[in-house]
C-alpha cells in the first residue's frame, strides 16, 4: 500500500463519521456570550449619565461621554478622539468610505476623480474587501508580512497608481494572520498620506480597524505601537481613521462601536451622521460602560482568554502533529485574535476546504481573504476556532491536516 | 393706550418673568420614558428566540423573525415584507436612498443621470429634507392638504419635471401638520410610480415614513390606508419604501426600526445592508418584542397618549384663547403624532419665533419645516408640546399667541 492509499483510506473512512463542524467564521462560542449574560438589566433602572445626560432619549450624536471614553482605552486615544456608535463597526467603516467616495469627507468626493484603488494587505478580511468593492473602488492586493503589510509594496503601489485613495489595516491580530503590526510598519503607515504622490489625492484614508485590540490571549498583553500620535508627528492626522468594537466583548453584534480620528477627521464623520441619526443607542452605551468600567474589561477579557487559549493551542497540536516536518504547509501562531492562518504548498487550497467538506468540516471558502475571492496561488485557508468546542477544534484539525496531506498527494500523483 | 401699546405693555412685563421653555422638538418626556423602564433586564437572562436563535451572536441580516412581525404589525404588513434594523429609522433611510443615488437600488443609480430632484411636502419634517440635501438631491417643495399632499400639484410636478425621483411622506399624524393622508391620496401616491413620466425613471422611490403609526391621542384610533395592497394592485410595489421605528414608543434612540416593502425591494435593501454589516442588534429587538407582545403594544400607547394628550388639548385651549377669531393665525387639531402645525398671516413666523425666544420660549425655527429652511410665506410654525411639562405648555402657548399679536401690530403699524 503506498503512502497516497494510506490517505486517501483513512479519509473514506472519515466520510462514514458524520462530523458536522464549523471553523468558518470568526463568532465567540456560547460559553463566551454567557460572560456578558448580566448585561441586560446591569443599568438597575438607573438610566442617567455621568453629566446628568437621561440615555433614554434623543441627542449626543456623538455618543455618550464614558463610551467615549471606552473607545478611547480601545482606540488608545483620547476621549474627544473617539465617536461610540451603534452595534456595528463595518457600519461606522461603510458611513466614513460612502462619505469619502461620493459626497466628500475632509474633501471632495472620490469619485470625481474617476478610478478609485483601495490597497488590500493580503491574506486579510473578505467585509472589508467587499465594502470597498461594493462602493465601486478596484481592490489591490498587497503582501503581508509578520510584521503588518510589505511597505516596500505598498508605497511603490502608492507611488505608481495615482488612483489608490486607502490602505485597510487589522493592526493588532491581523485577520486572519493575527500578527501584530511591527513598530516600523505602523510609522511608514502614518507617513503614507503625506508621501508626494498622495498629496494631491487628499483625503489618503489609513483604515485602521482595530477590531481585536484587546482580545489577547497572553498576558501581560503586547501594546500595538499607536498610530495616531505617530500621525501627528507627520502632518497626516486626517488621514487615519480608526475602528473598534466591542462585539468580541460582549455580544456580537449587541455591543457598540467607535470610530476614532483627529478632530478634523471626526468634525467630517459628525457632520455624515448628522443628516443620518439624532444619535446612537445612549442605553446600550451606558450599559456597556458601566459593565466594562475600571479593571472590568480586563477581568473580562482574561476570561474570554481562558475559553479561547484552549482552542488555539489545539489548532498549534493539531496542525503541527498532522503537517509538521512535511513541508506541505505553514501557519500562524497568534497570541490574541479570532483566526490562525495556514498557507498550502500552492494549487492546494480549494482542493482542501472541498476534501474537508466531505468530511462534514466547513471551512470558510479558499480564497474569501483574498479581493473577490482570488487568492491566485490558491493556497491561503483561515481557521476560525473560537465557535467549535474544543473537542471539536481537534477533530477539525485532524480533519484538515488530512485533506492537506490527500489534497498534496492528488496533486503530486494525478489519478 | 392704543390695542397695541396694550400688546407691547404685556410684551414687556413677560421679559423679567425669566421663562425657560423649549417646544422645538418632537421628544418624549421623562414620564413618557419611564413607561419603558423595565426594558432593562426585561429578558430576564433568556436570550433565546422563539426560533431557537441565540441572540447573543452574529448573524440574522433582516432581524429577528419576531422583530420582523413586530414591524409588521406597525407597517400594516406582513412579516416577510419587514427588514428590523437597529435603533434609528432615519439611518435605514440613509441607506435606501444613499444606494438610489449613488449605486443603485433596484435599478441604476439616480446620480448617472444627472440631475436628481426630491418631492418635499411643506410642511414637512427637516431631517427628511436634510437627508436628501446632503446626498445631492434637490428639494422641490409641493404643498399639502388636510389630507395629505396635494396630488394634482404632485402629479403636475411630475410630469413636468423629468429629474424627480422620489417623494417623502408622513403618512398619518404627518410632520408636522398631524393629518393622516385621505384614502384618495393614498390610492394616488401608491400609482404615482408607473405614470408615464416616471416610467424611464425607475426606481421611483414613495418614501414612506410611517413614524406615528400607533402615536394615538383617541381610541380606538384611525387606521391609515395600507399603501402596499394599492401599489401591488399598481403594479409599483417596488417602489414603495416604508419605515417605522419604536423611537417614541420605547426608548428615543434606544429602540429599534423597521424597513418594509415588496420582496424586491426588501432584496435590494438586503443586499445594500449585507456590505455594512453582519445583523442588527438582535438582543434589543427580543427585548422590544417581548416587551411589546401582544395586546402590551396597545395599552402602552394609551399610557403614553394619557400624558400627551392633556399636552395637545392645552395648545388648543391656549391658541383659541389667544388667537381666536382673530385672524391672525390657523393651526391643526391632530388627534396623534408629535406636532401640531400653526400658520400666521404671512411674513409674521419669523418675527413671532424671535419675540418668543427673547421671552425665554424656544420654538422650532421659522422655515424649518420648508427645504433649506426657507419658508417663502414665512408663516409656518411647528409646536412640538410632548417635551415641555403641562404647564410650560400652557405657558409657552400664551407666550406664543401674545408674540403672534405682537408681531402683527408691529407689521401693521410699524414703528
Amino acid at each position: 500500500m503506498t503512502a497516497r492509499d494510506d490517505l486517501e483510506g483513512r479519509f473514506d473512512s472519515l466520510k462514514g463519521a458524520n462530523l458536522n463542524l464549523d471553523l468558518t467564521r470568526g463568532k465567540p462560542a456560547a460559553e463566551q456570550l454567557d460572560l456578558a449574560d448580566e448585561l441586560d438589566g446591569y443599568l438597575g433602572g438607573n438610566y442617567v449619565g455621568e453629566d446628568g445626560t437621561d440615555v433614554r432619549n434623543y441627542g449626543m450624536l456623538r455618543g455618550l461621554p464614558e463610551a467615549r471614553a471606552l473607545g478611547a482605552r480601545l482606540l488608545d486615544v483620547a476621549p474627544d478622539e473617539v465617536i461610540a456608535g451603534g452595534n456595528a463597526s463595518l457600519t461606522l467603516m461603510f458611513f466614513v468610505l460612502d462619505a469619502a467616495m461620493n459626497t466628500g469627507l475632509t474633501g471632495a468626493p472620490w469619485r470625481t476623480a474617476g478610478r478609485v484603488k483601495c490597497l488590500c494587505p493580503v491574506p486579510g478580511y473578505d467585509r472589508h474587501f467587499a465594502l470597498a468593492d461594493a462602493l465601486g473602488m478596484e481592490l489591490v492586493p498587497a503582501p503581508m508580512t509578520d510584521g503588518g503589510p510589505d511597505m516596500d509594496a505598498v508605497e511603490d503601489l502608492l507611488e505608481n497608481d495615482p488612483d489608490v485613495r486607502c490602505i485597510w489595516c487589522v493592526p493588532k491580530y491581523s485577520n486572519p494572520t493575527g500578527c501584530i503590526y511591527s513598530e516600523e510598519t505602523v510609522r511608514r503607515l502614518a507617513e503614507l498620506p503625506r508621501r508626494p504622490a498622495a498629496n494631491d489625492r487628499q483625503p489618503f484614508l489609513v483604515l485602521w480597524d482595530n477590531a481585536y485590540t484587546v482580545h489577547d490571549l497572553a498576558f501581560p498583553p503586547p501594546r500595538l505601537t499607536p498610530i495616531l500620535p505617530l500621525a501627528k508627528a507627520a502632518g497626516t492626522e486626517d488621514s487615519i481613521a480608526m475602528f473598534a468594537s466591542t462585539s468580541k466583548i460582549t455580544f456580537a453584534g449587541g455591543g457598540i462601536s467607535f470610530v476614532g480620528g483627529s478632530a478634523n477627521f471626526l468634525d467630517a464623520v459628525d457632520k455624515r451622521l448628522s443628516i443620518l441619526m439624532v444619535g446612537p443607542d445612549k442605553v446600550n452605551q451606558l450599559r456597556h460602560v458601566r459593565f466594562l468600567a475600571g479593571d472590568r474589561l480586563e477581568a473580562h477579557m482574561r476570561a474570554h482568554a481562558e475559553i479561547v487559549r484552549p482552542k488555539f493551542e489545539a489548532v498549534q497540536r493539531g496542525l503541527e502533529r498532522g503537517l509538521g516536518g512535511t513541508g506541505l504547509a505553514t501557519w500562524t501562531d497568534p497570541k490574541g485574535g479570532y483566526f490562525v492562518s495556514l498557507d498550502t504548498r500552492p494549487g492546494l487550497a480549494k482542493a482542501v476546504v472541498a476534501l474537508a467538506g466531505e468530511l462534514g468540516v466547513a471551512l470558510t471558502p479558499a480564497g474569501a481573504t483574498f479581493p473577490h475571492g482570488h487568492d491566485p496561488e490558491d493556497r491561503n485557508i483561515r481557521i476560525a476556532p473560537t465557535l467549535a468546542t474544543l473537542e471539536e477544534v481537534e477533530s477539525g484539525i485532524d480533519v484538515l491536516a488530512l485533506c492537506v496531506k490527500v489534497a498534496a498527494a492528488r496533486q503530486s500523483n494525478p489519478a
